[in-house]
């Protein structure tokens, strides 16, 4: 059994040298994310700097790894703004964790593909449990069924392709372009993702709605019932309405079960973004401001941002998953299979077909943790949280702008002296200043106009001295604003 | 600085804890890729078996991740199909490698998230650097710029948004409902993720063409041309070509010069689904088969598929990415920075906002093969198709039903004693017996109504000896359908 042609080139870096620089790996991760807190969290690198300290053109012949993991050690880490950091408080405190990074390079190496249930059989079966898992441990009805997306952001454009499939149920054949205009509710806090799906989706622009938003940043269900009416009167088709548990600028909660009573009024699908504050639920003191969203009929709860779990894996839960099939389904012959029918086929709940392994880290989550360790420390996240907002309430220079139910605090630094725009800068540079000591990281919103800082935490490593630290940095940047340390 | 309230519960696992359980999941998986080859392909599981082997309810106290393991070891791992077999011939061989596989272990621990450049900085910047190198090794002119998307399902929606938002200047504002009906092209060849991508973006299956195909199941231009002239004699917007470079079924090549000119003459978006066969592009002999592609608006090309690269990533490659900044970007308040301008946003380009750092497994995998050894990879798996493909050549009771010019081979079983659907069970059977022995796998077609098989090459481990063992296997099973070894 000779071959002319040379076909054994094609190999691997051999096993022995993969377990070697695996063990290799391995050690540095540990040292990482032990040292990490001592890195500064946000980089002093300018945009370009990295990618000019790189070979502009791939090499010819191949080289050594040794040389490749000393680039990442001197080059690439140094770029980068640390997620891993305790006192990273910028957007949401994305949060991975020991197990789950463990279970991250164990899909690395099963490199596996569930795109249909042949093809992955436990990577099919593990995603419908653990989704079922999350479901109970978030107090959800057995009717929800959960699927794994990577973000929020494609979670919620599925579950809206599912509420223009429901409305429209000619929309697979005929698409949007003879269709009854129709529109989606938002309130005016909701996340831009929520825009982009609309876009994405045909709905455009002047589909989307923002209903505005009481003295909690909530969304005003009268006002949501007006702005249908509205466009009911102007033969406008009402589709859906979006509502937010846990809004990315200041974590405000929606009425979700008034929003969903006038959603039932009117027929619409309601979609729920708990992309944030989710997993909140879990913890059992939390769990009734979440009242009304088993009305829902999707809900999606991201793992990634504050469950342990490393970025990307997002749920998405629906009441009726035979819309979403509806909406996305189709079987080439070449992926039919004999299980068809037994077996679930995850192709058939959204737009990516190829699928990572990513429920197996959801599972090292959950069961590493269980429901108590969960419970633990979503409640320390908080109760951190809690006790920023006495700090910030007690401080005469400094001001909450909304209220604090979950694990972020919004807040700004105010003046006597300063208003309007000049007040806006002073909160910029104020942020600047914090953020170039490297010793914490946060990022700013809008409210009503003004601009306010956030701190926003979720990481398993933050303590109450990371939070005490950088409420006294906040100070400090403060005082070249003519504030002062409030003791 | 002492508080009343405990916020230090929330910890991780250990870092000492951590490390020991990395080693051991680093020996884990040298050992998995070492033996892979040994282990069924296809796993004896039915459906239901995985899931009904583990506890339906979570952990209400932490568990031991050394239970976990096992648990991994002892019911996840036998009921997965193995990508990483070298006989696995399915779908396209989907390959991973051990540089590529240490890089993931390393974004794991890093957790960063390059939604914006501020958010990750290497994160962003080496992604574009990465996507440069790609593009040069694939000999595409500089106007073309990549980002990384998960899979191709999602760069083939991104890429014909974009082209939707070139030919309907008010869609973003005004939604789809007002248009002129509007239309994609493809052959009947093209994958489903097309015809997926039409639907969400709410062109319908009526506002998506599928245009015949020759002898070798290339597109025909003029058959396009035609169709493009009809649908505008009958009112309706031609929108964008996709032509595809190695379609799923047969790996069949389009035209692409000559559909690229009937796209100019209509002023349409061409978008290039060279997702699997896009990598052949690096090897010089290859090249040809590409002629015509940097004509093209946009080409999505998957590392994931064959070049060495853990699932996901998918590069999107786009010569006027301002039209696809124009039909995605939206920044919120929460996620301007003081770079806005100056360092790439890569949220901008699709629609998820949070990303993982892909860019480092390509990096790994384009610096330890290099070119040469890239192409030399490559070749070697063009030779095994070939010699297989001459081999069903030369058996009396076996023909292809296309030209294998890449790396996967379409062909069936005959039998003057059987033909319609007879013939078409018998090459069911034939694959099913040749995956039930656990020592190959491979996945079907229809291709002009009639059942094929499919073997798809592109693992780093396959050799000579595994696709000629595959092909005893296939002549083994078709002796009882009536067909003979051939000597």
């Amino acid at each position: 059994m000779t071959s002319p042609i040379s076909t054994d080139l094609g190999s691997d870096l051999p096993v022995e040298e993969f377990r070697a620089l695996a063990h290799e790996v391995a050690d540095w991760a540990a040292d990482y994310l032990g040292g990490v807190g001592s890195l500064p969290v946000l980089p002093g690198v300018r945009p370009g700097d990295v990618r000019s300290a790189l070979p502009a053109t791939p090499p010819l012949q191949g080289e050594s790894l040794t040389e490749v993991l000393s680039d990442f050690r001197d080059v690439i880490v140094p770029g980068l703004t640390h997620w891993n950091h305790p006192s990273f408080f910028g957007y949401f405190a994305m949060t991975g964790s020991g197990p789950g990074i463990l279970a991250e390079m164990l899909t690395a190496a099963l490199n596996v593909n569930a795109m249909v249930w042949r093809s992955s059989p436990s990577g099919t079966e593990l995603e419908e449990l653990i989704a079922d898992w999350l479901r109970q441990l978030l107090g959800l009805p057995p009717s929800f069924d959960g699927v794994i997306n990577d973000t929020a952001s494609s979670s919620s454009l599925h579950a809206l392709a599912a509420a223009r499939e429901e409305a429209y149920p000619n929309v697979r054949n005929e698409g949007m372009f003879q269709q009854n205009p129709g529109r989606i509710y938002a309130s005016e806090e909701a996340h831009s993702s929520i825009e982009k799906a609309t876009l994405t989706l045909g709905f455009g622009r002047s589909g989307y709605q923002r209903i505005k938003t009481d003295g909690r940043l909530s969304m005003c269900p009268a006002a949501l019932r007006s702005a249908i009416q509205e466009d009911v009167a102007l033969g406008l088709k009402p589709v859906a309405v979006v509502t937010t548990l846990g809004t990315t600028s200041t974590a405000a909660l929606d009425p979700v079960r008034e929003v969903a009573d006038v959603a039932q009024e009117f027929g619409l699908w309601l979609h729920v973004d708990a992309a944030y504050g989710g997993p909140a639920a879990i913890v059992p003191e939390l769990r009734e401001l979440f009242d009304g969203w088993e009305m829902a009929d999707s809900i999606v709860v991201n793992p990634h941002k504050w469950l342990f779990t490393p970025v990307d894996c997002s749920l998405l839960y629906c009441r009726r998953p035979e819309v979403l099939i509806r909406a996305f389904s189709i079987v080439p012959e070449y992926l039919k299979t004999p299980e068809t029918g037994a077996g679930r086929n995850l192709m058939d709940y959204g737009v990516p077909l190829g699928r990572r392994f990513r429920a197996l880290k959801l599972w090292f989550v959950l069961r590493y943790f269980g429901r108590q360790g969960i419970v633990d420390r979503l409640r320390s996240h908080v109760a951190l949280a809690q006790e920023l907002a006495a700090w910030i309430d007690a401080a005469p220079a400094w001001e909450r702008v909304a209220p604090a139910p979950l694990s972020l605090v919004a807040f700004r630094f105010v003046s006597k002296r300063l208003d309007g725009a000049a007040l806006d800068d002073a909160n910029h540079r104020i942020m600047e200043r914090v953020n170039e000591s490297g010793e914490a990281f946060l990022t700013h919103t809008v409210v009503r106009g003004r601009t306010c800082l956030r701190v926003s935490i979720g990481n398993l490593k933050t303590t109450h001295a990371h939070v005490r630290h950088t409420w006294k940095l906040l100070q400090e940047a403060a005082t070249y604003e003519g504030g002062s340390i409030h003791p």
